[in-house]
């Protein structure tokens, strides 16, 4: 239950027994052989599933996120820091206005994480609104996915080489480990990174892995819905 | 060719050979009876036409615009101004920097108007890109269609109820005038547009005629693309 | 009767019977043979007419508008779309903390259109205030005066060479037609239009056009002061 | 010489010759039983009388200065002093870049001041830049005037009660001390202040006065345009 | 009894009986032989000894001001000015939420006075909040010290040499003067000010001097800090 | 080697042969029966220790950072996150304007980790630079000590409960697990914390441990300002 798929009239009815909200952020940013769109495609799908089992809707995606790193690969579109905390504040408060309370982030993108002192500071100031974020790449239940299946996860490697993220052929094998100690300039970190996938582990799983990083991440949400 | 359908390869690949790249902004806003999203399907969809015909790329899209007097129907989503200014210049800068000289932004709402000056100072200080802003609904074609068809152009009428921005049944007949003369509140603008829908033409039109006017834009986009 | 003609007794005064206000916004700009401040010029004597037979105060001009694409002719000072809805945001808040509540703006400029969408959101914030946007040379009434005399309205021609715009003495003739698809840089405006007047009609018109297209838009203000 | 005299044409041959700009800035506010554009007025008159004999040009006034403090006395209009550096910054900008290299700002109002660091740092960043900036209330040459008369200068007092500033009877007399230790919010400005006039000196002066504290300004101006 | 030795539970039992709270700003910029942080140190110390006095409490210094003139000069690093205008407003408004109502800020830079303009806004938007700013060195009472003493005081000169701000051995003598007329660039103010001190009086001056002078300064925040 | 015990001249020609400093960024925020100043006491003293080693200078902390959380809990003093990230841009600009062009910011607040992003920003704009960010409890050092002693680290717990950060007796025994899914509102925080310890381990720890950590910590700092 997206927002395209809903008009203002089907919102409204929504609100008068809920006040649950998802939004998907992310980014437009290399992926390495992955879509640019990685970071929406797997948070959006995991609103969709999240939505499927609660009819909580999600609001449309916002493409765009904070990737200073990656500017030197062709495609990355990356906000400053300061335009993504301002739009996160819009939404906010949009969302708050209409009725709903309780607001549920899915990121996909680890350099959105600015966002999350600004969204307490709007339950501050806007009061009776529950915030959270959840970041599935880094919850306990997915890692234990990986730990258990022995690969080690990683930006743009098999970790998020989803089958609806894959848009060119995926290279076998494992990347080597690219170990980075500092803060890079974008410059720095193609340098590093060649191909843009950081390294450590294999370039793609089986597909039962992927299945069940994708049933934990979405365990985890269904169970954030609850804003208990 | 969307971005996401693409890896910072092929988008670097497509560098070395062209220099052009679509935008599409809209709104997440009421529309009547009609998605969300209109403000964004009409202009994606006709980014993809273009692309399909020039394999110019097309960005993903920002799905939020500039709404406040829409805020009072539930679904409304409205970014600030300044911080819908600040997004197109971290776009523009962006794509600049990955050697994008010729942005055509596809926009389909009438509230981002204010990114117009903003691009014209960003040309000012980035030598040799060209911007071109393309509002589908001001179009003269599109405005001779509607005038050849006798039927009134309007938000949320039949000008945009193409098959893709439909969630529900639309209305039948004409939904009657709704003048304003002055800049609206969000608590006016629902209390004189009721369902959002603003008056003076029918709900729906044939497809013909809807047929008729996606070509019309499409055939100025395909013509702007060529930044002559 | 302008604010520089008032103390503030006489502005407490008055809002114990009346609660308007007129701002005037323009620019400072190339008009080609005309006053840089042309656009401040016209809609100021608006306001002053429409203040003799109403008895509404004018605010103090704002001297400055956005004009990034003339920057290359000099004596152009264009402020940042974001600096210059700062000021229309303070402007109003500052009139509605005295009692104003219904705020015409008189519009010299088009650069100058990003404020309305800031008027609304201000309108949503503060309760009671209703906010006009008058650009006269957009005005039906206006325009029909120039199709009655079978002139082309453009920037910087006859239609704003009224005796009071003149520094110079003008060309004689029509200046021949200037067209842009684009939305120009700076650099490409002064290439494009030369002289700085944009083409398709004559230099100036007989006084009494130019006294029709002043009463015209002064009966649209006065109309528009009723606040209907 | 003011620009609004004046047309691109004029500004460009101008700056053939000479690379010398003089703003205005001031405040709309209240004055005691002065106008409310007092700020303006006053420098603007030395800023003529300047121009008369050196030829540098005059840009529009800024018409609104930063008074947070008198805001409740009816007819003052504030900027933040954010918006007013903001103003100040894009000003320099757009004059540096059409050649302008020697800068005098002649300001009307106290509450202006933080203006001054910023033009230093826009110094800094744009080489070549010379900016002066000129308080004349504030130069030892009016305040010797002033105590040669035996007259204490303050706000909206004598000082500022040039001919061409009234708009009403001035009281006689002198008005009482008005001692503030503190800064003061507005209502306590309102409460302390009465009628707007700073305490301390008489309402007005001899004519005789009031020329010699416009010539010792206007020296001091003349001075600081020859930026040695 | 500064911030930094009390916990949370200690500035909750002192709201319960007073409301009164000193912030220190300043500066981290050259002062010739002096420290970097002299424009701190100075009013900490004073700050220090008025708490010892009176119990009210000293907020964390904010170390860094406004010095865009001094930027040549190693070790200076200065804020913008709308940086620095933030972060007082939200150390008001800090401060407010928590009880507190009366703030008194010891400033010891001459760059942060665009702070008071901020000050005043928020007071008229905070009810009840009052705040006070003393500069010491402007203060009649310390200007006395200096007349008495028959040293002419200034930046880095004797007047800032207290034992606690020096780092390095002084210069005997007296510093020529350095006038200055205008606005000066960080390049200029190097040029002009060689060592960094302002010229016109001694490198040092007796403990006696200083210690009337820290006296003095300490007498008017006393009593500054009766909010009377 | 702090800042505060140099003056412009030491920082000049430390430059001559290093390019390196250090930057102390941390809270004013509750800490339990901590000082509210922990989170800059902590880097601070490491930045101390480092530099007593490394001769590498100290810039002066900034004492506020982003703690929207806490804000119940008087005492502390947040900056918005785009205030904080604009005075890391203004302090990354300043020092590499000096020449410095290796800077390590230690981090004492987890809060402040939006500044990252903002740090790579920088990087991809000033050429030569390189950043380093350290947050010392997040270090694998740190936690290994931790682990080791069968002691669970937490906010304001025994973690930070070094000799210098006590301003009070602290409890014996084991806080109890304060566990929280969500993101949380400042009213919700207290809620949740009471004393403002986190909860799970115990309020302090043998000296020998806070040794090894300091240490820990320290081993890191020393590597890390090689910028290898």
């Amino acid at each position: 239950m997206r927002f395209e798929d809903l008009n203002w009239m089907d919102v409204e009815s929504y609100l008068k027994t809920d006040d649950r909200l998802m939004f998907v952020v992310g980014a437009c940013e290399q992926h390495g052989y992955l879509s640019l769109l990685t970071d929406i495609k797997i948070p959006l799908a995991l609103a969709d599933a999240a939505s499927a089992r609660t009819n909580v809707p999600v609001a449309p995606p916002l493409n765009f996120g904070v990737s200073p790193y990656f500017t030197r690969y062709p495609g990355t579109l990356s906000l400053r820091t300061r335009t993504f905390i301002a739009i996160i504040e819009d939404l906010v408060r949009g969302a708050q206005a209409h009725g709903f309370r309780r607001l549920l982030f899915l990121n996909g993108h680890g350099g959105n994480h600015p966002a999350t002192e600004v969204l307490s500071e709007l339950m501050n100031e806007l009061p009776g609104l529950k915030v959270d974020w959840y970041s599935w790449w880094t919850a306990a239940s997915v890692k234990a996915v990986a730990a258990e299946a022995g690969l080690a996860p990683n930006h743009a490697n098999w970790l998020e080489a989803f089958t609806f993220c894959r848009v060119a052929e995926l290279p076998s094998g494992v990347k080597p480990p690219t170990p980075s100690a500092r803060l890079l300039s974008a410059d720095e970190s193609r340098a590093l990174y060649g191909d843009g996938v950081f390294g450590g582990g294999p370039y793609s799983a089986p597909e039962a892995v992927m299945e069940r990083v994708f049933d934990a991440a979405l365990s985890d949400i269904l169970a954030r819905l609850r804003f208990d």
